[in-house]
C-alpha cells in the first residue's frame, strides 16, 4: 500500500484536524471525537447533522457551512460512526427548533443513527431524520438502494431551507422531496485500497470495469469489458432514467469523480450529458457540477447523479452556500 | 493504459467541450480551436490570457471567468499550444486597454507565446506577459525554475486587479508581484500515464517516492525511499522556505493534488503545516486552499505553495472570484 498517511490509526482525525486547519474559524473540530462543527451556527435554525465512514472526502466534514451541514461526524474509513458518536454530534448543535439527520442507506449507518437518534428523543432533543436511497445499481438488493453522491444534493437543498428559519417539519419534507427525486449510478476502471488492510478492494484487469460500484469498495453489479468514455456514459444513463420519470423536466447533473479520476475524464464524460438527455424525452440540464464530491478513497471512476428539479428545489439549489468543498 | 476516455486524438477538445457544456452561459469554446474564453467579458478591463499544454486540469480553462482569466489555450497533453493557437486567444479577447498572458516557466510555453505576442503586437494588439516560475526544486536547472502550482494564485490575484480597470502596466506590476512571492515544491508516490503514450511517465517501487516532480511527468530530482505524510511535508516545507525569506509574513497555503491523490490525504498533509510554519520563523497561515488545482493527470502526489502576502495581495486575493473550479 502506498499512501500520504501517518498512522493508520490517526487517519480520520488527522484528516479532520488537516481540513478545519484550513478554514479554522469556520470549523471546529470536537476534543476527542470526530466530528467537525460550524462555528458560527445559527441556533434559531434546524441543525442538519450528516456522517458516516470517512474515505468519502471531502464528505462530509467538507460540506459544514453556511447553507449546507451544521454538523458531520465520522466514523473509521468505510465504517459507520458509533451511535454515541452520532449522539455527541445531534446534542452539540441540538436547538429548539430540532435537528434533522441525513443518513445514507447503509446497514451500519441507519442502525447507528436510529439509536442515537432514539437516544436523543429521550433526552428531550427534538430530532428527525432522512434516509438518501439514490444508487440505482443496488436497487434489487436486501437494502435497497445505497446513499451515495446523491446525498450532497440532499445537503445542498435540505441545508438551503434550514437557513430560512423553517421548522423541522418542513426542513424534513423538502430533504424528502430531494431524495424522492434523486438517482445516481457509478462506474470504475480501478479499485481502493483501504488503509487498514493496504489491499485493493477488488482485482480488475487491465481490459475490465465494473458497472454499479457503491462508494465503499465494493466491486459493481457487473463486470464489463472497458469501452469508451460516451458508452459508459450512455449506459449509465439509460439506466437513470429507467428509474424515474425525466421525460420534459430540468435535472441537476452531478458527474462525481471517485478520488482518482483526473478532472480531465470527468469533463470528457459530461461532454456526451447534456445533448444525450436532451435527445432523449427533452430533459434540460438546468446546471452541472463536475468534481470529486462523494469519493471512495483512492478508486478511478465516476459516478452520475441526475436530480430532478421542480422550482422549489431549484429556488433551494440555486441559494447561496459557504463550505470547504461547496461554494454558490 | 486504462482511461476514461473516447480517442486519444480528442481528448483535449472534448474535455474542454464538456467543462463549457456544464457552464454554457459563462464560457465559450472556440469552434476549431482548444481556447476557451468568457462569455461575458468587460472590454474595458485588461484582458488576462493563460494555457499551456492540456494534463493540468482544472488548470486552465477552469479559472476562465470572473475575477481571474479572461481566456484559456490548451495545447495537447504536456505540448504547449502553438503559437498560432495562442495568438488567436489573444487576438480574440484583445482591447484597448491590453492584453496580459501569464505563461509558465518551460521551454515551449515561453517561446510560442513570445511568438504569439510578437505578432501581436505587430497587429497592433497592446500586449505584455509574465512568466510565472515558482518551483524550486528546478531552481539550479538550465530552464530555471518550472512554473507550477503557484500559476493559479497569479491567475487569482492578476484576475482580481484586472477587474478593477487598472491599465496593463499595473496588472502586470501585480501579477509580477505575486510571482516574486510564490514558490512551490511537490512529490509523486505513482507517475502519470500520458494518453498518447499509454504507459506510466516513470517506474518507482512500492518502497519509493519522487521529491520535486514537475507537472508533466517530470521525475523528481531525487528518489527516497517513501516516508511519512509529516516527513515528507516537513521536507518539502523547509526546502521552501530556504528560498525567500518568510520569517514572520502571512502566507496562503495551496496544497495541490497532482490529480489521483484522495483529498483525504491532502487533508492529512495540511494538518501538519500551519503549526510548523508558526513554530519555525512565526510564519502565520492567512488562508488555505486544499484540492486538485494543477494537476499532472493522474499523478499521485501533491505539491505545498506558499504565497508571501502583503496588505495588496492579501486583497486581490480575498477579492471575489467566480470560475468553475474557484469560487470566493
Amino acid at each position: 500500500m502506498k499512501k500520504i498517511i501517518n498512522n493508520v490509526s490517526d487517519i480520520e482525525r488527522e484528516m479532520l484536524e488537516g481540513l478545519v486547519a484550513a478554514v479554522p474559524k469556520k470549523l471546529i473540530k470536537l476534543n476527542n471525537y470526530n466530528i467537525v462543527v460550524r462555528a458560527n451556527r445559527n441556533p434559531k435554525n434546524v441543525a442538519l447533522v450528516s456522517g458516516g465512514g470517512s474515505g468519502h472526502e471531502p464528505a462530509h466534514a467538507g460540506y459544514v457551512g453556511f447553507g449546507m451541514l451544521t454538523a458531520a461526524v465520522a466514523g473509521s474509513v468505510f465504517s459507520s460512526p458509533t451511535a454515541r458518536e452520532i449522539f455527541k454530534a445531534i446534542e452539540t448543535v441540538a436547538n429548539p427548533n430540532g435537528v434533522l439527520c441525513i443518513v445514507k442507506n447503509y446497514t451500519g449507518d441507519v442502525m447507528n443513527f436510529e439509536i442515537a437518534i432514539e437516544k436523543a428523543r429521550a433526552a428531550g432533543i427534538n430530532v428527525d431524520y432522512v434516509i438518501v436511497a439514490d444508487d440505482v445499481a443496488s436497487q434489487s438488493t436486501a437494502v435497497g438502494r445505497r446513499g451515495v453522491a446523491g446525498t450532497v444534493l440532499v445537503h445542498k437543498i435540505a441545508g438551503a431551507i434550514a437557513e430560512t428559519g423553517v421548522p423541522l417539519e418542513l426542513v424534513k419534507a423538502i430533504a424528502q422531496k430531494t431524495i424522492d427525486n434523486v438517482r445516481t449510478m457509478g462506474m470504475a476502471i480501478r479499485p481502493c485500497t483501504v488503509p487498514a488492510t493496504g489491499i485493493p478492494s477488488f482485482e480488475l484487469s487491465d481490459k475490465e470495469m465494473e458497472i454499479g460500484i457503491g462508494i465503499h469498495g465494493e466491486p459493481g453489479i457487473r463486470r464489463e469489458r472497458i469501452t469508451n468514455a460516451d458508452g459508459i456514459t450512455k449506459k449509465i444513463l439509460d439506466r437513470i432514467l429507467t428509474h424515474l420519470e425525466y421525460a420534459g423536466r430540468e435535472v441537476v447533473v452531478l458527474v462525481n469523480g471517485m478520488g482518482a479520476t483526473p478532472f480531465m475524464e470527468l469533463c470528457i464524460v459530461n461532454s456526451f450529458i447534456r445533448d444525450y438527455l436532451y435527445r432523449n424525452g427533452g430533459i434540460e440540464v438546468y446546471d452541472t457540477m463536475i468534481g470529486n464530491y462523494m469519493t471512495s478513497i483512492d478508486m478511478a471512476g465516476f459516478s452520475i447523479t441526475l436530480l430532478r428539479l421542480d422550482d422549489q428545489l431549484k429556488m433551494y439549489y440555486d441559494a447561496a452556500v459557504e463550505t470547504f468543498a461547496l461554494k454558490k
